[in-house]
């Protein structure tokens, strides 16, 4: 696969430039590129700018509003729900986590149920807002439903994302940050472009029979919750995964299950929606509301410590801190640029063209 | 296996009386027995008065208190944190999540850190105060190191159970309680007594290969984490496992990691503990603080239709709710009785006749 690389800066101008373009505010273009500029500096390709086309196919079907009026509709002194009035994902749920931390700021924790969003990038950006307060950050959204409960073949979950970071002291945050599948959607969509199979565990044909080829999934196949089988846990998995959907989703009233709108514009949502939009939900509770903050973060540098000398199966492979590899990665782009494959580059640049934004010119 | 059955009321009262025997006061006794029962109830045969013997070891070896002073050390109006003063964790616990519902009720929610505790039961036990009170609520705890890292062979975290439970309208609570580990240890010793070998995925020998023997865990071999590899999510199954273990104890000052105190009382716990005993981390959120608990009930009840109804691979095995089988356990025992097998009749029958309480006396 052919890569060229950009510079953090040439890649931001560029999307918030096709974000001004549909018309959001410079304060939301401006934050929505942040997101997404984000992933692509963690090394997280498949929820960076390669999802732009994704967002502005969305916005053309009418089904992302740029000018939202996102609001609170219900709250307690620790609890809210956010309308996103379908806006940007990417703008509503950074609005919910600034409700979340103001509300620890006061009484120690704060927790908001976001509904009526749209895909908000990853739940990293989110949860490291928290931790820039020295807070505990918790992030977590549904999606379109690609993964089938244990012995279903039907797909009624999304990869429904879980994200707990925390502020450590001498080392980057402690970032945890998974999707509730054995294998994120991202990872298939790779197989299938160099028609590669994938392993076993990871999908299932329409019959629920194993299933390597990633084609498989298109045709009516699905995901696996994390486990894979029933043997390993993929009930696990699966609650995992209905947990994220429930405080998401069934708190805020935001629609759930099945009825999850999809990501991709040419696929209409379901009829009878049970709620509105996707859903979030966000949280931030301070450190020193438990103890400390000093105290935390001393003992959460030795935790990191101690589980980085776990001793290693192999000596050449050693043990890896959450979120330590996306941390190297970030701190690697940001001097040397971002690589995007080829693919990438042409849809974005055709974006640019149809909407007339200067193109994007690679390093090499 | 041979079983006999047993009525509720007399397990419970059996379970008082060694609690009582062990010097606490009848309040704990009955919170304790209480706890205990609930599992054997909903069918959690490994975490009842099959665990009664090992409370009593601990405790005559000066490891549990059972006149425990047990206090809140550190608070904010939501959060707080609880000195467990080496008590029972099955004591501890409640007095905790009493402390979260107590701050939810005032503030929409509450978050309890515990350290210096012991082992506190089901996490479901705890979390479904909250849910009688119309919150949701949350349990973990962290536990005696089992489970190898992804890449390691060292022992390093507990099976770090994590539990999300949520009232529901017409259904039960839909419960989601999960150790984080592939396999529960309980699934292990029931392999290892029958002399049966275990599915791939479950554990490593001590040197990190594929084990399929339970004898390789008694063997400096380690449970691997719920993803079993790094090819199927290992590395998740690692960051859930250690997100329970931060959330308990880096945040509240019980011992983490390696460091936590073994369960079984034959072993000592390690030279220069970074923090005391074992830690829990409850939480309790007002449904209404996000929107009435009506609509909240309504919705989830059509979350549960909607998934009962998805599609199974075979019809004979229709989908299972989260805590569905653990209900329907509990509404069959309290009326059949609650079966326990011969060597932990035995066991229970050898603990009466040291202490001094009654026997027990199975129905059949």
């Amino acid at each position: 696969m052919l890569y060229h690389i950009f510079q953090e800066t040439a890649l931001r101008n560029f999307t918030e430039n096709v974000f001004l373009k549909m018309g959001c505010s410079v304060a939301h273009a401006t934050l929505a590129a942040d997101v997404l500029i984000k992933s692509d500096l963690r090394g997280i390709d498949s929820h960076g700018v390669a999802r732009l086309t994704g967002y502005v196919r969305l916005w053309e079907k009418n089904r992302i509003n740029t000018q939202p009026n996102i609001k609170i509709i219900h709250q307690t002194a620790t609890t809210a729900t956010v309308d996103g009035d379908a806006g940007l994902g990417l703008v509503v749920a950074p609005f919910a986590m600034q409700i979340a931390i103001e509300k620890a700021e006061k009484y120690g924790s704060g927790w908001v149920a976001v509904k009526n969003s749209n895909h908000f990038g990853i739940a990293t950006y989110h949860a490291l807002m928290a931790v820039e307060k020295d807070m505990i950050g918790f992030a977590m959204t549904n999606a379109s439903p690609l993964v089938a409960p244990t012995f279903s073949t039907e797909r009624m979950l999304g990869t429904n994302p879980m994200c707990y970071a925390f502020p450590a002291g001498n080392y980057p945050p402690l970032v945890v940050d998974l999707a509730t599948s054995t294998a994120a959607n991202g990872k298939l969509e790779i197989a299938q472009r160099k028609g590669e199979n994938v392993p076993e565990g990871w999908i299932q044909d329409k019959d629920g029979n194993v299933a390597l080829n990633p084609a498989d999934l298109k045709n009516g196949g699905s995901l696996l919750p994390l486990g894979s089988d029933r043997e390993h846990g993929s009930h696990k998995g699966f609650g995992l995964g209905a947990t994220v959907d429930i405080l998401s989703a069934v708190l805020s009233g935001a629609s759930y299950g099945p009825w999850v709108p999809p990501f991709v514009a040419f696929l209409d949502p379901l009829d009878n929606q049970p709620g509105e939009g996707i859903g979030h939900f966000l949280g931030a509770m301070r450190v020193d509301g438990f103890r400390p903050k000093e105290d935390f973060k001393h003992h959460l540098d030795n935790w990191i410590t101690r589980f980085k000398a776990a001793k290693p199966i192999n000596p050449a492979q050693p043990i890896i801190i959450p979120g330590e590899p996306e941390t190297i990665a970030e701190i690697d782009r940001k001097l040397n640029g971002i690589p995007l494959i080829d693919v990438v580059v042409n849809d974005l640049n055709d974006l640019a063209e149809k909407l007339g934004v200067s193109k994007l010119i690679g390093e090499g």
